[in-house]
Parts: C-alpha cells; sequence; structure tokens
C-alpha cells in the first residue's frame, strides 16, 4: 500500500467525498466509518486545506453541516461544496424557472428561486418523492416543453444506507433522459465544472489536490478528469468488482478515510 | 394520402397495435375510438387476417379481451399477442426464477411460474407498483446477482390515458440498467422475435403484413425492421413531431384505424 506514493509529496489539499468516506448515511441519520473525524482533525493540524466535495442533495448544506458536527466531524457550511447551490447559480445565469423533484429537505436552497411556470426540470435524490405520481408529473412537464431542460443533482447509479443499497438520482434522470429524448445537465459530480468549482473553494490547483471517495466514476473517474490524483476508499458503496472497472483506476486503493490520512501525512 | 399505397395490393394481414389504435386508455378503463369497432369488423369480413400485437402489461390477456370486447371490439383471445406469454416461454426455456415487478393485474400470467430464490428481475408496466420502495427492492436484487438478469415487457417511452401522458416501462428499464449496468432483455415491441412470433400467429410473411400504430419507435420501426409495413396513427400517442423522427418514417400516416382500413380495402 506504501508503494507509489511519492506523488502524495506535492498535495496541499483534499477533496473528501462524504457519504461512505466520512459516514453511512442511512434513515436514521447515519453512522459514523471509524477513524474518520479523528482523521479530519489531522488533516487541519496538518496544515493541509481540506473541502468536502458531496453530491448531498437531502438536506441544505445547514441542515448537513448540523449532522456532521452531532457525528463529531469539525466541519463548517464554508467546507462544504454541494449541488444544489451550484445548480441556483446555473438557474439565475440562464434566467431558468424551474420545477423541483427533489428531497423535502433540499427545498429551502430553493426558497429565493422564482419556481412560477416553470421551464426546467431540476431533480435530486428525492428518495421518498420518487413516486409514480411525481415521476409522471415532472415528465408531463418536460416533455410538453419545446426544448425540455432538465438539470440533475449528480448522477450517481445508488448509494448504500445502513438499511441496504437504494437508487441514486441518476437512475431517475436516465429515466427521464429516455421518455422525453433529452440529456440532462449534470450539477454535481462527476461534472467537471463541479470539480473547479470545488477546487476554487479549496484553494489549490488541481495537481496539489487528492479527491477520496468511495465512488469508482463520480469521485474518482471524475476528479482524475479534472487534472487530480483519486483514492478510492474501501468502505461505503465500495465493491470488489470496482477494482476491475473497464475505464476507471484510481491512483491507489486505501481501506478508509483514516489509512489514507495517514499514508498521505508521512509522505508530506 | 391516396398516391403511394400500390404496395397494399399484396396485404393479406393486419398487426394492430390496441392503446391509441383502438382505444385510448385509461384509469376509466378507457374510451373506443372513433371508428375502431367498425373497421376491426371490416378487416375480418374482408377476409384479411388480423392479429393484435400489444405490448400491454397490465392485465392478463384474458381480461384485456373482456376488456376490449365490452367496448364492442370482436376479439378473442387467440387473436392477442402480448408480452407477458412470451416472457413465460422464455423463463421456462432458459430455467429463470423471476422477480416480478409488473402490475398486479398481470400477476395471473405467471402463476405457473416457479418465481423462489429469483435469478432474474421481468419489469412490467407496474403502474402504482412503481413505488420507490419496489424499485429498490428490485435493484437490489439484481445488482446481487452474480450476472443480472432483466428482462422487459417492452421498452415504451411513454403512453398516453385519458388523464395524461404516463411513463412507460422503458423508463424504468433505463433506470435499472444504468443502476445495474446490464442490458436488459426486452421481451415486446419492438424486439424483432416478438414481432416474429406475432406473425407466425397471424399466418402471413412480413411482406404481406402491415403494422398499424401511434407509436413511431415500437410499432412503425419495430415491423420495418421485420420486413414489415408500417402506418402510423395520429391518434393515441402521436405527436405531430414524429413525423420529423430522425430514424423512422412510417410507410404512410393515416388519421384513424377506420382511414387505414378504408385505403387497404380500397386497393385489394
Amino acid at each position: 500500500a506504501m508503494a507509489g506514493w511519492g506523488w502524495a509529496r506535492a498535495v496541499r489539499g483534499l477533496l473528501l467525498d462524504v457519504s461512505g468516506v466520512l459516514y453511512d448515511s442511512g434513515a436514521d441519520g447515519g453512522v459514523p466509518i471509524a477513524g474518520s473525524a479523528e482523521a479530519v482533525r489531522r488533516i487541519k493540524a496538518s496544515g493541509l486545506k481540506l473541502q468536502l466535495c458531496t453530491n448531498e442533495t437531502q438536506a441544505t448544506r445547514e441542515d448537513f453541516v448540523r449532522k456532521l458536527r452531532a457525528m463529531g466531524f469539525d466541519i463548517s457550511v464554508a467546507e462544504v461544496t454541494a449541488p444544489a447551490p451550484a445548480a441556483c447559480r446555473l438557474l439565475r445565469e440562464r434566467g431558468l424557472r424551474p420545477h423541483l423533484l427533489v428531497h423535502d429537505g433540499l427545498l429551502p436552497e430553493f426558497a429565493e428561486i422564482d419556481k412560477t411556470n416553470p421551464n426546467c426540470v431540476v431533480l435530486g435524490d428525492a428518495a421518498e418523492n420518487f413516486t409514480y405520481a411525481n415521476l409522471n408529473e415532472a415528465f408531463r412537464l418536460l416533455i410538453g416543453m419545446e426544448k425540455p431542460v432538465l438539470i440533475s443533482l449528480g448522477k450517481g447509479r445508488y448509494y448504500k444506507e445502513t438499511d441496504g443499497l437504494k437508487l441514486d438520482v441518476g437512475a431517475y434522470m436516465k429515466a427521464l433522459e429516455y421518455a422525453c429524448d433529452v440529456q440532462a445537465e449534470v450539477v454535481g459530480k462527476p461534472a467537471k465544472r463541479f470539480f473547479e468549482s470545488a477546487l476554487a473553494e479549496l484553494g489549490v490547483p488541481p495537481e496539489q489536490a487528492i479527491m477520496i471517495g468511495d465512488d469508482i466514476v463520480s469521485d474518482v473517474g471524475g476528479a482524475q478528469q479534472c487534472g487530480m490524483r483519486a483514492l478510492q476508499v474501501r468502505t461505503g458503496k465500495y465493491r470488489p468488482s470496482d477494482e476491475n472497472h473497464p475505464e476507471v483506476k484510481p491512483d491507489a486503493y486505501v481501506n478508509n478515510l483514516a489509512e489514507a490520512v495517514d499514508i498521505i501525512l508521512q509522505h508530506l
């Protein structure tokens, strides 16, 4: 595990995925992954910069940070890059008025956005709001638009909660893309623009940053596309078959965030 | 509308799509399309062979025929080619034990099939059964299989009911395909094997058969791939933009089934 880490000497900042790296999410709120809270403290004590880069769209950043802090993570709202604020910037730039198919917990992020007479659909990980009726409603709005605009907050395939794997927003995105014959615009990982805004908030250029995540495509592949190194942790949604992915190969595997931080700090 | 129909002289049999051609479906059961019941009678009186070729998967063929007869259509069970019986043949041939994500009304079609310890998922137009929980359950079974097998009863994008457009099974198929990184096997239109079994039941070779449907891809494109002529009716889910479809061009457009039958009978 220690060979081939010479590049770690150049590291000045870390982008961390959250669910599956800091904690395992679940209907019960989630369970911290052993050693991760301490690993965050060690990163900060080392002088490395830190930014969380998450596709979390079930809660506002404020609520999300409150949950992380309750689990023992020393994190502030400014240290979280998440899709909803990025989507709000995009909606404003382009004069788009969304119909929202998102989790109830995310709605406050869009409080200031004009949602009358929608001219696009914004899709998040709506979880229990992914009902047959709500999906038909979003579909009908899209198919009725002269040029349908579908904005998806991430395109994850699935994630792991404490009670099992759940379909993520990407699956529902694909359903609407197919039904409406449109291509969604992804705001969130693995979109390059999203990683670039996370790097901007981290304040470190890509060649001096490492992404650490449990998702081989969204975290590892997306970060590498931006010129960053990327590690996959063997926690969260990690599955052994990820190590044979036909297209994406992490710069290294680590058992968990704590091990990643151990190794990186040894190389500084 | 009358030019270019010379080929109709060779016609010996008609395959008819049902929803959107014979009637408009709806939660209320559906409404016959004007002239369609009379058109079915005229086809039979003319000596042309007739087979319904439907992707209907919300009811057994028996219940479906009962509904059609109540709307005034002179149709028997043997005159209906539908995905569920074809799927049952395939399951038996390959020793597959399905987990069913289908409409309650379709369950009796699978009564004789071993469903213990599933080694595949069969997806139909489950409508209200397309819940977040049921989709997660089907997903978890698939992702847990060494080699996931997903069988989809059709791959329609959407259909029209009296209260509006609804997402069809194809949208949910795409969601599961993406989440599990598998390709579904489609039983139903536009699969070539399905059209071939409908032609076998019609008893007419493809060059002597016409498909009449409202779906530019499933009905028209699928039939043409099998060497049949195909007409698109301007009823049901037909939309004017279908006439600019980049890949599929019907042999002719007709306003409805009655007009198609008028023209075909004039050319015999």
